[in-house]
């Protein structure tokens, strides 16, 4: 609830709002749990849903099986036509999807690159990947926004890329100039951190309060944070850059570190190198870890989960998590000594911070970073349902 | 607003909340600042206000001066009659002070130790010094409850001391034996923690949603974040233990890290011997630091600052703060060359990242952690006047 009055209109559009944010957290929910959930009446919350059901944001069922005694309560889900787009583009592709708001990715296309779009042919070809992919959908269907993960550090407020270094882009406005070339409302953000909205709201970390997220990639390592309940961002938007942080003996006493950053110790390629791979998938790298018989691999893998202790230990100690969900290389060097790390960490850690965390794998896969940047997109829907719904379709 | 209905009642007292909040936070407001902040109408925040009046919770005074033309709207204050008690026991002394609610510790009592004491024997100390005290309020006085600051790890639910090395406890009930012993409710929360609140709340952060708060006194450094305007607990309140990162290269590749923690290579005791003092308050080591001409002191303490900006670099990263607050020696070091310690952590934190940040000195002085401890105490008359100031009235 913001700084608007609490008047009658502002108590209904707020429980308009936690209606749909129970329904959109739990997929499906019974109106019985709603009620129960909401503290409101039965047929508060039923003229609420009814409502949110002709703005297309839901749909009421009854449910498969009657277990109850008595007329079983309707179970309300997100509406399949109430949709956002997710943009993903990385150095060698972009990719557009249009996800609904369950998490389920239910198109999406990869448009391949030679080379990293600059911003302004980048929005070109996105905006005609979403033209393809809009036309698949029905003309009825409630479109909430973009939301663009992006990999460098973006401007909270509006968007607004400072750097994204694989793409060579520094200070380029992406979620505005994507908005004007689409008509629809765009939002744009740290990749890393959609991951971890997405994990903490589908994934390994549903339910969960205070999570960190670190996701290792071939440009690096990421992360974000979830503490409260809520994404942490920062003033600016650019919190969860873990890995920047030193890992490692400083250069001098009186000079900046610049060497041992957590990415350069903790590293995809010094991996590719001593398997002899040129490239490989997430699941082909894991793969060839899981296999490999030669010790130089055993004992570099050994070297990098010693090194991620460390940057876990100071995460532990500073944020007080309930779980550590580890993305791309990061999990598969955990897969090949899961135990081995668990007691790093274990015996670097203030014991009651350590009893309370669990060290766990990301779940939700490849799709991770579409459905991150669609809930970018559908948070001004679920913040305010009547008000941007109305918006988006009038 | 939590999970109750959202009923004409609710209204009411979410809207008592969010009075008192303003006028906690500011100190002093107009009621046509009330209104304009809230949204709320005239006469429903002159309602509100009258019966936080009612409560003893605000005084309404007339302005001053009248500065504007017309009729001068009521400047809202908190009332003075409405405390808490604060506690902050120590290895060499229990402190116990009585605050109001703007922040303004109006008696404060030390009892000194030869040694720590136990839990039972620091409980029923504090209960005899907080009858003291109490003797000196007006019998119409409203006391919100008892706040601890503690030395050590807090569970947040409970109040339990899981750790509290300097004291010698370990899994120590504090906060309910203090509410047994009392009367009053009581909560309790690491010493650092509190001190990160109150100075967001009354000192360098004002008004400021994301900061940093490294402390570092004679038994270590300790530490509080706030971010998105909320103090940030983690899942059992042990968030902000900066004093036990790693920031030093570690012992082995398989093996855990011990030494080379922040508040073993950043300390108070490596100063005090290069300056040939046995022991100083704060005042007193600020002043031979800044005093000094020893190469070898100077060499020191930019070694420290050196190991001090790793720990901000890797902060920053992070949790994006807007600022970073210095308190105890961590002040001083920084005194004796603030533009050198601006210089490491520049050159090492993503240039956005460190446009938005400031570090600054803590301002509170030694009245922080009473300050700290109360606004523990504050919190669930705050969140809901009405509620709890009738039962405490009762």
């Amino acid at each position: 609830m913001n700084n608007r009055g609490t008047n009658l209109d502002t108590v209904r559009r707020h429980n308009l709002s936690r209606i749909l944010g129970l329904v959109h957290r739990d997929g499906a929910v019974s109106r019985s749990t709603l009620t129960r959930q909401t503290g409101l009446n039965r047929s508060t919350v039923a003229a609420l849903v009814g409502e949110l059901a002709a703005l297309r944001l839901v749909v009421e069922a009854e449910p498969d099986g009657a277990r109850t005694v008595g007329r079983p309560s309707p179970v309300v889900r997100p509406h399949p036509d109430c949709v956002a787009f997710a943009v993903n583009p990385e150095q060698d592709a972009i990719t557009v999807g249009i996800v609904r708001m369950n998490g389920e990715v239910v198109a999406q296309v990869r448009h391949d690159l030679d080379e990293p779009l600059g911003v302004a042919e980048t929005v070109r070809v996105t905006a005609e990947l979403m033209a393809g992919l809009r036309a698949g959908l029905p003309a009825s269907a409630v479109v909430a926004g973009v939301g663009v993960a992006v990999p460098g550090l973006v401007r909270a407020p509006d968007g607004l890329v400072r750097l994204a270094p694989h793409l060579g882009w520094v200070d380029e406005p992406v979620a505005s100039l994507l908005a004007d070339a689409t008509g629809y409302p765009a939002r744009a953000a740290n990749d890393a951190s959609l991951g971890a909205l997405a994990e903490h709201i589908f994934g390994a970390g549903r339910e969960v309060r205070d999570l960190i997220y670190l996701n290792g990639g071939a440009s690096g390592i990421g992360g974000g944070v979830i503490a409260n309940g809520m994404p942490l961002g920062g003033v600016g938007g650019y919190a969860g850059e873990f890995g920047h942080n030193l890992v490692t003996a400083p250069d001098g006493p009186d000079q900046p570190s610049t060497g041992g950053a957590l990415e350069d110790e903790v590293n995809r390629s010094r991996l590719l190198d001593l398997l002899g791979l040129k490239s490989a998938d997430p699941a082909q790298l894991e793969r060839a870890l899981l296999d490999s018989m030669d010790p130089a691999v055993r004992t570099e893998v050994v070297r990098q989960l010693g090194i991620l202790s460390i940057a876990l230990r100071n995460a532990i100690n500073v944020l007080n998590p309930e779980l550590v969900v580890l993305g791309g290389f990061l999990g598969s060097i955990y897969a090949v000594d899961p135990a081995l790390l668990d007691r790093l960490v274990e015996g670097q850690t203030l014991a009651a911070s350590f009893e309370e965390v669990r060290i766990v794998r990301a779940t939700l896969g490849p799709d991770l970073l579409l459905i991150g940047a669609a809930e970018l997109a559908f948070e001004p829907l679920i913040d305010d349902p009547a008000g941007v719904a109305g918006a988006v379709q009038a």
